[in-house]
């Protein structure tokens, strides 16, 4: 049997985990799992795009588990009343090959979006980090300032959005966490004096949601939103002056921040920070940026991360998606059988029979 | 809502519709898609291969809806009671992204594998065509004996098999069909005199399991069995001298009988066939070859054929798979909302407080 996460199963996970330490746990996973980079099977994602969106699947394996998730992104999507991202993943065991989970991840894919920013800004941000600037107050907004909230000494929070209504959902949202957002009239009053500044707008073209007169020395950038060719949010000035972080170089190239520079433009891969290889920052004056595009590892961390709680709270419905046979190379007989009596089923001819 | 088709719902479609017809619906849905070839957006599959197994994601488009599969290929699970080949498939609408069906696919790959055998046979088997020979009685083998069944004018069934319980159960499958296999004691007594041959073998390594004086003018090979690097059937020398159907040279190329011979030898795409630029046979002598790997397209199709078949018959059951919003960029709230009552979410640490 394969177990299914549907959006009732998750929800309830969240509710009787609660969000923040779910995103603590799904940082702790992603820790793990980036910590044993060489042990994975990596390629860039495999992308269909037309012109209003695109069609992704994400495959990873450490050669015990094989995971892939399905998600799209079409930007003309909340027109019709629908979100711009959804997704479903799959977790398969590869000795055998059979799959033992498939869950929804339009949710757990902004949860571990949000947990993969707080583990790269808790070795980036510089110690003293109390105030955060989100811009773009739409689905991911929430998510990624409670995993923030997780590992960095907020004292504020501020936001900017071109819709005002969103930056009212995210206040109304958070404020019975504790967490009161201040919407901002302009991105330069956001992000005038923030410590670490979120972009998580959806965007397309080559925009520049920030300039380089806004960075200030020491700021962590978490650039969230420029994941697909043709979509970016920084102003290439920044980029070619800060220490990028990224997940996968061979993907980011393709569809970070960074395709907008040289092939070879220096970026240090998140693995290296994970296992101590390389410092988050070389100093309290250094602008990093994490050009996050999101890497098939993470959802790999958060299907197994959605496995072993949804068996620890016996949650999800077990579906009968692969047939058990007494036989294995009876297919036929478990599945078809017999034709029903009465039925009349095409016979041969008779060795001597004509056509 | 995702329909879920498990292998119930697959077993009580077959039941209500029966094999016979299902085979030759899906024939009819794969020759309509073959039929338009350029409007798909195809690439080889992509594999990840261990020294045990291999798992496949296998997807294509047309811009309208978007299909793939979920497959493994573990030849020592029989061994520990579990079946080679199973699958899971998606389709998915292209213009929201939004997933449609998600399907059981372990039985429809029989099903489409067998369909496609049988369109390919449809086209390239002479008109008088009574015995067919299958070397291998594993999961494939009553599938693909059914298909034959409905496009050629069968007198003779005949296996061969190098476990005689397989066989048994080959006859004993399809005896209620009127279809009378005849188990043979070798590969030799199995083809002799055969007009067509259906090889479907679970073996590992190049094999001979055809050698060239076996094979008789006129003669139509379905070659199933050799579907991965490093895995095939024929000898190559009946290759070089027979007309060879591929379904996409790029993928068989890597996959299919013809990795053993140069990269440029000639094959024709069962496309061609489908659309009428290119006959199946040239002449009654000329030996044909189906060098059958499994390409997208067929789950597609079967996905779609599953699909309608599933509506008009009201089978499958919803999932919650895709959160439904009352508003677009409100994901958090209603997925996670407020925290339970009585829980100490994390605060933010006051404009002046310490940490």
């Amino acid at each position: 049997m394969v177990k299914l996460i549907d959006v009732h199963a998750m929800r309830e996970l969240l509710r009787r985990d609660g969000v923040q330490p779910t995103l603590s746990g799904l940082r702790d996973y992603l820790r793990a799992d980036f910590a044993r980079w060489r042990d994975f099977d990596k390629s860039p994602r495999m992308a269909t795009h037309w012109p209003w969106g695109v069609i992704e699947l994400m495959p990873v394996s450490d050669g015990r588990l094989y995971a892939f998730k399905y998600v799209n992104g079409h930007l003309g999507n909340p027109r019709h009343g629908r979100q711009t991202v959804v997704a479903v993943g799959l977790l398969a065991e590869v000795a055998s090959g059979y799959p033992l989970l498939i869950s929804e991840m339009t949710v757990l894919t902004a949860l571990r979006t949000a947990a993969t920013s707080a583990l790269v800004a808790s070795l980036c941000a510089r110690a003293e980090t109390h105030c955060l600037a989100v811009v773009g107050a739409g689905s991911q907004a929430e998510f990624q300032i409670l995993a923030m909230a997780e590992v960095l000494s907020l004292t504020e929070v501020r936001c900017f959005d071109i819709r005002p209504p969103a930056m009212a959902k995210l206040r109304a949202n958070l404020s019975p966490y504790g967490l009161e957002v201040e919407p901002c009239s302009s991105i330069e009053a956001a992000v005038a004096g923030a410590d670490v500044v979120t972009t998580a707008t959806a965007v397309k073209g080559h925009r520049r949601i920030l300039r380089p007169e806004q960075v200030r020395p020491g700021m962590h950038i978490n650039a969230i939103g420029g994941d697909c060719p043709g979509k970016t949010e920084l102003d290439p000035q920044i980029l070619e002056a800060a220490r990028v972080i990224v997940e996968y170089a061979p993907q980011t190239r393709i569809e970070g921040e960074i395709q907008q520079l040289a092939t070879d433009s220096p970026v240090t891969e998140l693995w290296e920070l994970v296992a101590g290889l390389s410092p988050g920052r070389h100093n309290e004056a250094q602008v990093t940026v994490f050009d996050s595009v999101g890497f098939a590892l993470e959802d790999y961390s958060a299907l197994r991360y959605v496995r072993d709680r949804s068996q620890a709270l016996g949650l999800g419905e077990e579906a009968a998606l692969i047939p058990r046979l007494p036989r294995a190379d009876d297919l036929f007989g478990a599945m078809v059988g017999a034709p029903p009596a009465g039925s009349r089923p095409r016979a041969m001819q008779g060795r001597h029979g004509g056509d």
